[in-house]
């Protein structure tokens, strides 16, 4: 079985690249490098010993999708690649609907062509924008994302959705990540964000490592019980898993399928930044600030829909996570740049 | 004034061009004539003595319409350029979403690249979805359209909308169109889809003119006066006028702009099955079918906000629509193609 991951150069998509290969897959590994780099896969390679083919190149390059899947027979497509910062996407709608949905069109276009129609698409909670109870099952209404990110998703979501309706033969699933953290427990592959990073794990981790001086708490007013938002984090091994699952359980099962991806937990910010102290042996300074527009208060998942129907359940606990990614991140404190 | 009109050779875009022409802009027509065709342009020169740059191509040609933007000091864009086939759209989502998605954020990035920032987009009422009152204000919220067609307009609204908001130089009318129906009355230019009509006008005349056999009235059990469902047409040479009002509405004015294009009155399908025959003299045969999904049953426009804001309002009537319509359709009973 040879599967196509496009950004699986990317944090996700790397871990997933890594779990394919242990697994038996071959991988072709689309990727455009803006946001990840290929020495992921060089730290693929040297832990499992085996090795994905790189094309450098953008989902976006119907050409491009044209000639691998010419040279390639590929069985699936896993689909990653895309921008994913909540702030940037409100900046810059354009780019976010360029590469999240028009790529995801064209991707779609270019496997119809090519005779592939078994597709997993990186979906996320964001589609449920503010549910009214927790915890969040699949079945409940998506919301109205409140940024172009989280509409993108939502949007792609819905073009799946009317595709597998006009075309049954196309075997879809929608994994609708949680909040992943980690980073794989050798210590060599993990979160490598350019820039500043936009979510709470790296950024507490470069504060840890002395990158950053501290991190900021946005809203500790929130009807939590500290006071903080509550999230369901996952670790990303485990959300690679769930890949694989996923991958499997829609071989020869047409439609579309929906699986939240997260453990079923929620822990606030504050129960996260104490653990990852605990892990790296050292005081994170922090700042509370104001809320930031668009958070909402607690998101977790109901998670029993996935184990059921794809025999997956997320087996790594917060402390886990939190060593993980400190492991990472004490032994590569520029990430994969060193 | 040097306006691009993409699908300017479609049928609202060359009554639009004609409006255009006559009133003195230039116009840089850019078609990919799969639903159109460049006869329309020759009639608009016919009529008016100007003629349109008619560029053949496609609005999802980065690089095209690049060139475009290079070879011609462009104003303003009037975007009309896509596949509006309801019941196509269920069958090729894809393409809906490739030609009307894509297709516009193409465009807009092209325009932003050129320093091209005034946009009016061709919108549909369908974005209101099943409103709960008539008629339909621009404040209602928007609906769930049920099919990719209806979809494609509202996601391409609201990505103008986060554009809007990230880069606050655009200035973008969203034209709310109603149901365009009629022909210039000259009797040489009029729509011309082809395939089969989707839609009411050019299905009745066809049958008036012998090209089909029978009108199909799809539900006469719906809450109306006569059990048929109401819409709002409007005649396009008075929507085609509202363009040039909404273009010069938003010169100098920024930020997004909504506006319907109606003419506030509902007409039942078989009002306007009757006043067709009176136009064209002759019984216009039809029969009763089941409802069809997505269909609402009455929808029409509260047309105050374009009469306030554009100074703009519809002074064509029913009567005047259909009677347009049939000196059209039996002038060129094959349309453009004789």
């Amino acid at each position: 079985m040879k599967i196509l991951v496009t950004g699986g150069a990317g944090y996700i998509g790397s871990h997933t690249t890594l779990a394919l290969l242990e697994a038996g897959y071959e991988v072709v590994v689309l990727d455009n490098l803006c946001n990840s780099s290929d020495a992921a896969l060089h730290a693929v390679e040297g832990i499992c010993g085996k090795s994905a083919l790189m094309i450098r190149g953008d989902v976006c390059d119907r050409a491009l999708l044209d000639r691998i899947f010419q040279q390639h027979s590929i069985d699936a497509v896993l689909h990653f690649a895309g921008l994913k910062a909540v702030g940037e996407s409100v900046r810059k709608p354009l780019e976010y609907y360029e590469t999240n949905v028009s790529g995801s069109i064209t991707l779609c276009q270019a496997m119809a062509a090519a005779g592939v129609f078994r597709l997993v698409f990186s979906s996320s909670a964001t589609v449920y924008g503010e549910p009214e109870q927790m915890p969040i099952r699949e079945d409940f209404p998506t919301g109205i994302p409140t940024n172009p990110y989280g509409q993108s998703k939502l949007i792609v979501e819905n073009v799946l959705r009317d595709l597998s309706q006009a075309e049954p033969r196309w075997s879809i699933a929608l994994l609708r990540y949680f909040n992943p953290i980690g980073a794989h427990d050798s210590g060599h592959m993990g979160e490598d964000p350019s820039g500043i990073p936009n979510n709470l794990l790296p950024y507490i981790s470069q504060v840890a490592v002395g990158s950053l001086q501290e991190l900021s708490v946005f809203g500790d007013d929130y009807p939590t019980a500290d006071g903080t938002g509550v999230r369901d984090y996952i670790h990303v091994v485990d959300l690679a898993d769930g890949h694989l699952k996923a991958l499997q359980a829609i071989d020869g099962r047409t439609g579309i399928h929906t699986w939240n991806l997260g453990t079923g937990d929620g822990y606030s910010v504050m129960q996260v930044l104490r653990a990852f102290e605990q892990a790296c042996g050292k005081p994170v300074p922090f700042r509370v600030m104001p809320r930031r527009s668009g958070d909402i208060a607690e998101s977790w998942a109901d998670a029993s829909k996935a184990e059921k129907e794809l025999g997956w359940k997320a087996t790594r606990n917060l402390q886990d996570m939190v060593t993980d990614t400190w492991r990472w991140q004490s032994n590569h404190p520029n990430g994969y740049l060193e």
